[in-house]
């Protein structure tokens, strides 16, 4: 049985999705107990409103919220209390095995960092998230808790998700690419040169520099990139289905046969939206912190949070956080030893 | 009468289209003087394929060709005698108002501001690019030219697309964003923290920080970032429609009804295809360099070069550049008196 704290509290319908999106997981996923935190009351009268029917769901209390517009750091100092805090809490008490909130990011991320810590070897925490493309799911990393990454912060986050599309996606030997203006090495940033150099020289199957073109092209597993320009292509994609819907309407609109012909469109239109959808998408795992934490989107739906949960339940059974230490582990020796033979070859001096 | 060079050797389908759209371009607009600039005889070979009616198109000789994937460092110290050096050469020396190129963008930046120097005031060129959006057209600065800009180059960006979306796509006060991870003031990078504050306190029309999720909404008819995120989003909206055309039309071929439906929508999909395609955009002015120089996508089509034929013909007799150094010198005029103004409120103590 692995125990998972759900924050009911956090997420712009919550309660209401997040405790009915815990109720399908309870119902569908045999193996997995939610432990729902918030105001008890609250809670209490949502999950009255389904039925748990196989599943097992426990609530824990917490008095306070933290809002989707609070400041990350002072939500933390002040609100003890919230559910955010409790289930990290729970987390670090090793009362449940992760946490799945779909509130505050910034909050999510300081509220795991810091009570967690990180992993060993880690230096900084990542937000990875999953990316429809032609050819199945790719994982981007990071998509906005570290805004300038050093390059072995960016190498770390390559083998963090290599580690996740092996053991969630099931890829055998992602290819991972770095995102940057061209595909020559000598390309973009002193930061991405170096983590360039890094990822070259490293066990990871390193296919090079990519561009903004192959973000959807399903040519690499992972795309690894600072969080900045990973927020900006995240939002920017959740939009660009939106406006271009609202591009197609209008034009339709114009001619009775070309309604007509969307209308026949429907079915294949429906089928890719599934395919692309970010509800199938389990949420963004924060990886690097000591603990499996996953941070879905605040307008999650019941369906979203559902796989939330899901993707948190087969992290801990599929260990990627023991992967993960692992990885970074056996690379760090890889470049210890490269060292030493470089100093070697220098006859030791410097 | 205005003459533009159009380097009649840049561009992945160079000579063929160039020499083709330099062609439509001197028969639509009789303002226009073409001088094409390339191999001499590959040129004219080209140009005895099409008829030139009213307009007037003139061959400038030269030997030498940037290629594509060319080091622009390189190119431009060996290659003195490549139709993009000429092209260049010919603007500092007055003979030429514009130059156009769909060549190497690199070397086509490294020359313009090696060759022809800045506009008085302006720290960095950059380069800025139509974004079609759900209301017209909107404009991203820089798109590849500076990637690390300083809060200052940020916001002289902005004062060039200011002056760029006023007079050349007749925006009567144009609204500036931003791009950010977030809405607040507080977020993002302390070169965006101080970018906005500049911007902020500036004569400008600024809305403040905008997110991804507004990149095509037409919230903004300016759009500022730094040269990496506007590089990758650039390319990335190249791809997307090609991916998202492609995930359609694997759908749409599992049932024949479906396919009937794309049959009647296809008016009005080619409807939004012109509107939102790069080749009715008018190529990438590179804005700050004391020249009109416009660099047209490697993959232009003829028409596409026309258009960026006819924007250099508009910069030109609109007089973008003198509007720049003006807005970027009552600007300055703004700050330094703010900046005694504080002076004296201290009472001149540092």
């Amino acid at each position: 049985m692995i125990r998972i704290a759900v924050d009911g509290m956090g997420g712009d319908y919550a309660p209401e999705t997040v405790v009915e999106g815990a109720v399908y997981a309870a119902n569908d996923f045999s193996e997995l107990e939610i432990v729902l935190v918030g105001q008890m009351d609250v809670i209490k009268r949502e999950l009255n409103k389904h039925k748990v029917l196989g599943g097992k769901i426990v609530i824990q209390d917490a008095k306070e919220i933290v809002g989707m517009g609070d400041s990350p750091v002072a939500a933390i100092r002040k609100k003890k209390d919230s559910s955010l805090a409790v289930c990290v809490d729970l987390l670090k008490k090793k009362e449940v095995e992760a946490v799945v909130t779909a509130g505050n990011t910034g909050a999510a991320v300081a509220a795991s960092a810091l009570n967690l810590g990180l992993l060993p070897g880690i230096k900084r925490p990542g937000i990875a998230i999953g990316v429809p493309t032609l050819h199945g799911i790719s994982i981007a990393m990071d998509v906005g808790a570290n805004l300038n990454p050093s390059p072995e912060e960016l190498f770390q986050y390559a083998q963090m998700a290599d580690s996740f599309a092996r053991h969630i996606h099931g890829k055998k030997r992602p290819a991972i690419g770095l995102l940057n203006i061209g595909e020559e090495e000598s390309k973009g940033t002193e930061v991405l040169k170096e983590a360039y150099k890094l990822l070259r020289d490293s066990s990871l199957n390193f296919v090079g520099n990519i561009e903004g073109r192959d973000f959807f092209t399903g040519r690499v597993d992972c795309i690894i990139c600072d969080g900045f320009v990973g927020n900006v292509v995240l939002k920017m994609c959740e939009s660009i289905l939106e406006t271009a819907g609202a591009m197609v309407i209008r034009e339709l609109k114009k001619n009775p046969l070309s309604l007509l012909g969307a209308w026949l469109c429907k079915p294949a239109l429906k089928a890719i939206r599934n395919e692309t959808n970010y509800e199938e998408a389990g949420g963004a795992p924060l990886l690097g912190v000591n603990g499996t934490v996953i941070i879905s989107h605040g307008i999650s739906s019941a369906r979203a949070i559902r796989n939330a949960i899901k993707v948190a339940g087969e992290m801990v059974s599929k260990q990627v956080n023991q992967h993960i230490v692992e990885l970074v582990k056996s690379n760090s020796a890889v470049q210890n030893s490269a060292a030493r033979t470089e100093e070697n070859a220098g006859g030791g001096i410097r």
